[in-house]
């Protein structure tokens, strides 16, 4: 713990910031017209501000807290964070270099002669690569990444026009086709522009450096609303990749502005001025009013975003048709559309939800940036509601099909997060570089932004949510100070001890999360139990906490065999494997020489084929996983059997035993290529 | 059998044909420099060649035999074949009109004002269009249908330039893109010269006409040869979309200009002076040699009809790489990529074939022009072998695959082929017309051609290939006249009647296909049992055969139930049903109300399901199909298992038992839109 750096330190460093902030800024000289220094929000200050700032949000149940206030310095996720801080986020920012998505933004200030690179949407990779670094900074300084994006910053906002607009693509000859109907529909500007003033927001946050911000406030005030928007005086927009609605509420949370909330909510209606097939706000989920949608369809990280931006809008105005319908899609998510590692998207093709139950395994997109939205979702209806089932679902994939999505090393990425894979059809599945990138900066935001996931506040004490060795240094919302430590082996062993320190005693309502999938579980506090704690919900522990005083949670870890749903056909007769949040899956490499994967079922003699697994820790292995062992058997088919098609009374052939060897879905494809299985047959012996 | 028409009274129809064909022919006329009058081979006569003119063929063990020598006038196929005839072709006809397909061509002579529609390929389904009404002109003359055959094939001939070029697409400001390098990718000209080549030659051996073929000789004497092909004075070619491949050796075999053969060989093997990545090749599934291919890939259709022109070039030449290559994609065909119904093509993205078991039953494209395809390729295959195994895939994918693909009606198409469907996720499957309209007139041009199908002569005898009430009147190779009546209700019934009379008595082979879909069978010759059939073979019945001899055939008809490899993770733990060369399925509507489809399995206690069915005709149902009957359950799952996961240990539920009842796949969608599966779960009792 010894590198820890205090709340105290902290803010001494985000004061030195702002003599960073107090430098000369050319660009309002330059465009002495434009917006510059709207009023930003006190309460609470930029350094208060969670991930969202919910602090005056009405129908937020639950507020967030900031990111620097819970440190993790030990255990599960300290060290993929520690990945993504050395590794992942460095590497991307050299790439983005290599790649020419800053140069972009040079080509427009005459700073670089190299043409425009990447696809229409690369600015956005920049913008998310900033949000990342913006988290990274909540959590402590880090010098030389913050020199970088100060001068990307600077890069970016040298780049926008005296009158708002702001985007590398639709310059020079192509500048003629800003806005257009076409542009809107597949050009990202505004995506754009809601990653910039996420990743401004973080920044922002981080540091109080406002440039990026006041950029992205310019967009909105000084482009966006003057000439776009319902009415006739005004053009109409379609928000193309949803995106710049949740911007606009969050940017309505700092700023007061009413005009952004308005906007969110325009554009979350979509114009009918602009006119739309059913493909295209089936594909874009997004061109028709958002409360008419009964199901997930389209491309799914579009629809991700658009119930972000729709949850947004909920906890400014709770408006209750939104709500209806979000809970209707949430419902069609967690019922039929869902991944058990909480990734989402069935098929490569449009990068879409499929029809209802369709969950293909191999050829699951399952798209990283779309398992992320679901987290952001699902992080928002918790925010209105406290209610657990929200949670379950951000660590579902939070620990299974976000963290797959990142290699150990924080170097390589996955787009795609299948759930089998063979190699030899050729896939590579983890790449240091896509030419479209969402997903790599998209995994770094999200893992910098951890910390703000563990906790939230609400009108009587403290919600935990996430459970992992932490320190959390913060108040309740009546200003009691209070330190939360957690102590645990998580997820790796069930048992979860919380000192909970408040600085003076005080009565107040810890509500401890069961989670969904534990079973039996014990709670005390202090040493006497406490009942009533159910799995998937909020176990409320109201007294009066005094400094020191501890609560023990006891999950229960023993592996799970899980079930899909007979509709889910690609699973039936297949079982899946889950201990604690983490999904289990087969490694080829991890089993018998000569046993291909392919053939291989989980063999039971028991009603209960839970009770055959064993589990060790293998330190060594995959930087450390709980590996779980259990009988299987090798279906060696008879040659009729071998045939594509046969019939049902060809002898069946040999069954051989061997042991199977499970290791956490999320560390898959960090050694030599190997095909892989999530489900896998369930053979009773 | 009163309309029937007789041989004799067919030659005078053609005969009379031969008077439409001395009509002056202005084109000719018109462009006095372009290639007319080449030489068509007398070996055999225009009336005597068959669907493919095998007869000069080096390589080719069976020879086709004349469309016109088969009548079919009663039984299953007749009233598809009425459909086709009475309903399909002519009102396609009017759509094709109705869609500009013609205004097209007439526009370029100055006959029309109307813009060009459809899309690039459009040419190609008039094209088609004409091949079925050659193939239905083959079996006896239709003077409405040649009437506007003859003025359509006028319009498009008077659009051919001077030099041979002929495409509606690449005309007017588009001209200057003809045979760029990405109109060579994307343009389709050589696909719709290749479905010219195939019109005109049905068209030509139905009438002795052969205006369209002489425009079609045109473009490839006078327009390709010339520029295109090896060779530093020649541009390269990339065939784009495979068809122009089968088209010119089909052309060679009429033409003997063995240049057409070697620009086949030519455009299989791809010139690498056409810069290529690597999904171009696999998707376009040309431009590589076709020796180097090792398994099929990419879109569909391509894949078959390069398969189909590789075998065409084999049946010449004898070439062995092509051989070994062809067996090798054979075999990944059966082996890892066809569906049960003969169906291929497992995905919508790019219409194309997945990744080896990749055979997803709701998702499947199996788009009917593939299906078509994967028989053209298994008839050339048969064709070089005798070999009964391609046989088995022809009848496979007619009965199946193919068949399904026009409504009984003969209104309406399938496009795609799904094994299981769900109207609650909108699709429209059946469709009278699609702006991508291949798959209608390639089922015309298919059902048309059905009774070329039925025999082949080899050097001894006869193939007796399919099974139908009909009658051949045709003559074995070395001359003897020979008359085969068969009589069946095949395929409602396995007792085939097959009565031979040859002209005089003489010493042949019968080879009698025994379907690789029976389990036993019996065969007697005049009443004698002959022993050694075995199915998925022909038995070859050597004798002195006197007129009047009667082959008796009895195939076991009883329903069977299949299994599907167990890497085919959708058919885990589920049967399909087949009787006969009949897949069958299931449709919500002939289940008891109130059972979801997708809740019902079939229900067995015996180790022998396939013995719990009782099978029935009903007449009145689907044009009169064998319904079949077996006890299923539905399965309520409890509450517990209607979450999409849950623990393995959930309780089941109830089951009740129903009684199922399962109609043959090619008839599904032929009533109110209503669920459909041909992969039934298999429940043990």
């Amino acid at each position: 713990m010894s590198a820890r750096v205090t709340r105290r330190q902290f803010v001494s460093a985000a004061a030195s910031v702002a003599v960073l902030s107090n430098m000369p800024q050319p660009l309002s000289s330059f465009f002495p017209n434009q917006t510059t220094g709207v009023a930003l929000t006190a309460n609470p200050p930029w350094n208060e501000q969670g991930i969202l700032n919910l602090a005056n949000s009405p129908y937020a149940k639950l507020k967030n807290i900031p990111v620097h206030a819970v440190r993790i310095d030990t255990g599960f996720w300290a060290s993929r964070r520690t990945a993504n801080v050395e590794n992942s986020i460095p590497s991307m920012g050299k790439l983005l270099e290599a790649n020419g998505r800053m140069d972009n933004f040079r080509r427009l200030t005459g700073k670089s002669n190299a043409p425009q690179r990447g696809p229409v949407y690369s600015d956005s990779d920049v913008y998310k690569w900033l949000e990342a670094v913006g988290f990274t900074l909540q959590s402590g300084d880090r010098p030389e990444l913050r020199a970088i994006a100060e001068s990307m910053i600077k890069d970016v906002v040298a780049a926008q026009e005296p009158g708002g607009y702001l985007n590398t693509y639709f310059a020079g000859k192509l500048a003629s086709e800003r806005m257009e109907p076409r542009t809107q529909q597949w050009g990202h500007e505004l995506y754009d522009i809601g990653h910039l003033l996420q990743g401004a927001t973080a920044y922002y946050r981080a540091t109080g450096e406002r440039t990026l911000l006041d950029a992205g406030i310019r967009f909105v005030n000084d482009f966006l609303l003057p000439a776009y928007g319902p009415g006739p005086d005004k053009k109409p927009i379609f928000s193309g990749h949803p995106e710049i609605e949740l911007a606009l509420v969050e940017l309505y949370r700092m700023t007061g502005d009413k005009r952004q909330l308005r906007l969110a909510e325009y554009v979350l209606n979509g114009d009918d001025r602009i006119a739309l097939e059913k493909r295209d706000y089936v594909y874009h989920f997004c061109g028709k009013p958002f409360t008419s949608r009964t199901h997930l369809e389209g491309h799914a990280v579009r629809a991700m975003y658009a119930c972000c931006g729709a949850a947004d809008y909920y906890l400014e105005t709770g408006d209750d048709s939104y709500w209806k319908t979000l809970n209707t899609l949430w419902s069609d998510l967690v019922s039929r559309q869902m991944y058990i590692t909480g990734g989402v998207g069935a098929r490569s093709d449009g990068e879409a939800f499929g029809e209802h139950y369709e969950l293909p395994n191999a050829q699951a997109y399952g798209e990283s940036c779309a398992a992320i939205g679901n987290m952001m979702w699902n992080w928002r209806m918790l925010a209105a509601t406290g209610d657990a089932r929200y949670a379950d679902v951000i660590e579902r994939a939070l620990y299974n099909g976000i963290n797959s999505g990142m290699s150990l090393s924080g170097t390589l990425y996955c787009y795609r997060n299948p759930l089998a894979f063979d190699p030899e059809n050729g896939d590579k599945i983890r790449n240091e570089w896509y030419d479209t990138t969402c997903c790599p900066p998209n995994l770094e935001r999200t893992f910098a932004s951890l910390p703000g996931y563990f906790y939230s506040t609400s009108r009587d004490g403290l919600y935990v949510h996430l459970f992992h060795n932490s320190e959390l240094n913060w108040h309740l919302r009546n200003g009691t100070s209070l330190k939360v430590v957690q102590k645990t082996n998580y997820p790796w062993q069930g048992v979860v001890e919380i000192e909970v320190s408040p600085s003076s005693p005080a009565e107040f309502t810890i509500y401890l999360r069961i989670p969904g999938w534990s079973g039996r579980c014990s709670v005390t506090v202090n040493g006497k139990p406490v009942p009533g704690g159910e799995s998937g919900r909020y176990l409320p522990l109201r007294r009066r906490w005094t400094s020191g005083d501890v609560i023990h949670l006891d999950l229960e870890m023993s592996p799970q065999i899980l079930e899909a749903n007979a509709r889910v056909v690609e699973d039936n007769g297949r079982v899946a494997v889950q201990r604690g949040p983490l999904v289990y899956c087969l490694e080829q490499l991890d089993q018998p020489a000569g046993v291909a994967l392919a053939e291989v079922a989980l063999l039971t003699d028991s009603a209960k084929p839970e009770q055959g697994f064993s589990d060790s820790f293998e330190k060594g292995l995959l930087d450390g996983v709980v590996v779980l062992h259990h009988e299987g058997a090798a279906v060696h088919a008879s040659d009729a059997r071998r045939a594509l098609y046969f019939p049902s009374s060809a002898a069946a052939g040999k069954t051989t035993k061997v042991p199977l060897t499970f290791i956490p879905y999320y560390a898959w494809a960090n050694r030599a290529p190997t095909p892989m299985v999530v489900w896998t047959p369930l053979l009773k012996s």
